[in-house]
């Protein structure tokens, strides 16, 4: 490949204090870069080009809290505890493409098929038992995805957890199964464990950095991670972490590269204010982001808020556009 | 989707206090908005408009107990320790279904096979060791209940055990035989462990709520829970449930809306009495659940008194009639 | 078995002319003798008393001639041609079940799901190349049938075609999952090629005699057969077949005592008078038939008429009808 | 069913001499009726209302020629030999989708992949040996087609073969494989064979009608079907088609009420002059038809001849846009 | 149902002290009532009236104990350590079958093959390791008995273990295969685990009497289990347990209507008197057991003493004959 590589990394200063670099927009991988069989490409490409923002962006509407946190995600919206909600907000909202269980695609993709792209997520867990062996079970296959009409598939994988090694074993069957039918591959990479907690947590860089680069050397096409929040807790993080004085924006950076040939999104998390939550989609997008999936920040909203907000995004994604190559 | 969404939630209080609503009659999700196959279309059919009060109803009599609790629970009416009586009083009293282990299936159903829909449950376990880790094994096969004539499956999840991620792959072997070979899937949704008796317990709203939409968002078509009951103890439930001032009603209101197109059934649970019993069918079908479920409020009493009790609940469920759509 | 046989032989005249033999109602297998699975009494059960005249007699509505004899058949009224004529038929007729293909199950069954049982015919060929070596290839697996939610299958033997023997390995797959999967059989057991042309055709006693009897030997639950017609042809069959003069009806009652435990459907054929159809209706049900599978001779019929004619078919039926055992 | 049926067949004369009936815009069957799964539906409407003309029709490049017939079709427009010229053809012109065989699939798709809907057919066969025994091995898979990231999947099927028995075999494998994996399923329905040839041959009304009726029968979604020449032929088909005298436009009404609720596509066949070919599409537009297959008609022209020629058919197929239902 | 249910159980009292009934002998299940596949009825049938006692009782020869409890069981008599002992005792003494594992089987049974039916132990273990966790993995497959010739398999179901899930989970493979092959499932039902023996113990009716009832559910055809024995110890059992007052032979006629449409064979456990084995029997086959399955009991006697035991069961048994149903 004689083209230059989308991720030629910038110096990275090993030394304490924060670099002078001026702000520099970093290339995101392309489809070709990524090696993407015709199926997955075909169906990316959907994606980032036919739906939502276009232009090689993604911008994901998730609904897989009701099953990961319960329905207390809802109450602060009630009218967002029906799906349709979601379905109908990412319609209207033009959004890349809708992520949630194989329920929700069961019992209501059918109303929305071919209107809106899907993304099954295969595994899902409760917030109910401990963390401590965190561990998500597959609930759904990559041929119940293809049946459904789902344009990728999603999979959380917990760096760091004790249960790593079934997680990883169980990984591989989606990954495989994913190749074998040119389904897309979505990693929810999160950094999970008492490990994980003592070495930084897993809002660390430490941790999202890694989680970063597990997703890549597994097989994942696109990596969802955290905005890694610099916390004095890096002290805890094994060197050189935890010598790095890095800016929240530095750091992400570093993560995108991590991630070398994966997409990066980046999630919304909880709820925050406007101002910062599209200053933290800027920073994203300038620092190598190839989108964002945020699912609190937008139906916990009154769906007119929602939908100005969409809007909002879809013009800053404009600024990020380039042509499919 | 331009029909009026099934659940489309009412204003949920998120603070303290009843609201002072007036009663409404939920609307339940019909056959067309669940995206059914047509076998599953064709099963599930028979059931709510062939069989039992009809009009889109169910009154399931389930004799699961002699599994789940061990003979005792037949010493009050000693007649039901045979199982002809529960298939007699099901065929005498016209219930929509009846629901059984594999072994009553097998050694009792040829007597019954064309007279009264059955439901074959897959999975049980026995009350004798620890509930700490409670997890029910595969005692049948979605292919065995094809081969029987049954028309609809039952699955048990242990929402919140520790061995949730087992049970939840198990589920997902038996959502898809059910899917493929178009047999209707209801899914006894029950909070267990430990860390549900922390947070309220397993009849706190939090608990069930959580578990109706673990059965939505795992791809049940009916979903069986228990109706919540309000305590002291939801203070320990994770916020916003811990300030909820909700009336039992207002409850189980929000847990149908959690189930979303999943068909609800309530549990009749412990044996109660005549009037409590009727009140609370009432109010369950008021908010709208699709049936009730009653195992030991039906065979632990006299069969005649049985007969009239059911007598009694078609005559309810009939004002609740709604056409196939 | 101390219970007296379904089919105790009356004595059979093996000496030429015409017996003098009273008019009698011959038993018609029950469900109990034919030694059904669950699933399969289940199923057959709710074509024979629960849907059609009842009373354990059967009135099928087959709509296979568009592929069997191309679609010149719905010529004479042209609204037939469409799918929903024949389901909207078999619906306002009350039929048991009506017969088709998978093509138009999967296109129109979805409407009328729950409405009217469904016999899912496996196998098919057109009227076009030569009849031969006269095979039915498989169009559709038992699987599909369960899968849509059918309460049957069908499929056509072709006795004495050069290619009855890929015809019988292709039958005892169907036979084998029918069976794993509880699917009542009816076989379409339709004599054919040179060597059935030489022994008195297709309509001959020997023909029709040897058809259903395979039926039964290779495992057909339900077994539909042409009426035989005597003729001189007769004198082409083997010995004693030749010698034998019976009349029509005589002819019927050897073919239902051949067909033994297998429930016997009467084929309509060619449209006939009504006079002549109902005459042959009679005499097939007092000769043992189960019932009557008329196609032609109903929706060739303008509508109103066919209504007509299926309420005086009920009326007949009901005269035969027995109780379940 | 309260809607109207889609082909609610119009009075069909079954006397000589052509119905003086005003021309009537026939209704095509909706996603809605024909009762698809979600996948199909998303992957279907991605063809009928995403790309192409919209508006629910169809506007198919075909390239199997080089497959089918050989490069000899190639030489009226060399630069067509190179499939890129089909490729860029169908992408520039916006068509609904192009269907080619695996190997074209494989080497050129990967450079059109979210462009251009792609179509893998499954079957095929040379012109080399006789057309006696006409039969179309398979050539992939749908699981090929899946992994590719194809919409459609095509087979065909040889109506009046002396072969028919392996291909119907043979098709019910692909149906079933399209059915679990929601891949819409286009039939090219051919009759074929000496016993074609001796009823009126391929062209006849007699045999577009029963291979429309045998794609219907077996599980087409999308059925590719030429248009009837009615000939003095027509009289060696069998009655009543033998003294039918029905124009064209007639003939193709009939065929397409014989497809129930099969979409249909035209086949362009050999290339024909432009009026002539837009008169075609008219016709076949105004009776029922979804769409057309043209190939040879669309690459042996120039490449700037056959824009214009596209631009010409989007504007009419606007004319018979209808809303997604 | 017309026919008297096989246990319609008797007046059980609810309330302490031990009821004044008359002796009563109570009916076992019929082979009709069990709804058994022929291959089930003939192999069974062998057992029941071909061989042993005949009249439908059953009389058992195991020898699984050199695995469960090591050869320390065979130095009383040390002829019984080589396995051609028991086989020729149960030969000579003619018993309805011996049960043995699979080596024995397979070693041994081709010289004593068609003289003594077999039934193939498919689980084991030893008795070095703890109990806490009891668990017999498969040491062979019902497919192993078919191709010995057994006429039926057994297996041991340790109910309340902790390991009670893995046990269901392979006991529902076991019962599969033997439902598919027609073997009669002899299931050697043990209440064990720590939860046991902190409510009443193993020998408790509370213990024996849910093992009894978890045999029926989980499709056992005939239930083997110990005769309970009432002890202070059982006001450790759950209520009503822990104040019933019953006899022996009352809590036995409990554990036999457990059981339902199981047959029960009553174990012998550790060798006991001669007048109070006898005394044991009588009781057993009054309170509606099918008979006994007695190993050391036998073997650990002088073969001349045991073949005189044998003879005076069979003179009991005879007195309990009851023709085939």
């Amino acid at each position: 490949m004689s083209e230059p590589a989308a991720h030629s990394p910038s110096p990275m200063p090993n030394v304490p204090g924060p670099a002078p670099v001026a702000p520099i927009r970093r290339v995101r991988p392309t489809l070709a870069q990524m090696g993407l069989s015709p199926g997955k490409k075909a169906r990316l490409k959907r994606l980032l080009y036919d739906h939502g923002p276009g232009g090689g962006t993604l911008l994901i509407l998730p609904i897989d809290q009701g099953l990961e946190h319960g329905p207390m995600d809802f109450f602060e919206n009630p009218a967002a505890l029906d799906p349709t909600y979601q379905y109908d907000l990412a319609r209207e909202g033009n959004f890349s493409a809708i992520a949630l269980q194989i329920g929700l695609a069961e019992k209501y993709f059918h109303e929305y098929a071919g209107d809106i792209p899907l993304i099954v997520k295969l595994n899902g867990k409760t917030s109910i038992p401990s963390d401590a062996q965190a561990f998500s079970a597959l609930t759904g296959t990559v041929e119940d995805a293809v049946r459904l009409g789902a344009d990728a598939v999603g999979y959380t994988v917990y760096v760091g957890s004790p249960s790593q090694d079934r997680d990883f074993a169980q990984f591989r069957t989606v990954r495989a199964d994913a190749e074998r039918l040119g389904m897309p591959l979505v990693v929810w990479a999160y950094p999970r464990g008492e490990a994980v907690a003592k070495k930084g947590g897993k809002e660390s860089l430490f941790a999202i950095d890694y989680a970063a680069r597990v997703a890549l050397e597994l097989g994942a096409d696109i990596v969802k991670v955290n905005f890694p929040v610099p916390s004095e807790k890096d002290a805890e993080s094994p060197p050189p972490y935890n010598s790095l004085k890095l800016t929240g924006a530095q750091a992400f950076r570093k993560v995108v590269e991590s991630a070398g040939r994966c997409l990066v999104l980046v999630s919304g998390g909880e709820r925050i204010g406007d101002v910062e939550m599209l200053a933290k989609v800027r920073a994203s997008m300038d620092d190598g982001a190839t989108g964002i999936i945020f699912g609190r920040n937008m139906w916990q909203r009154p769906k007119a808020d929602a939908l100005r907000m969409t809007r909002e995004l879809h013009a800053i994604f404009r600024e990020y556009a380039q042509p499919p190559a």
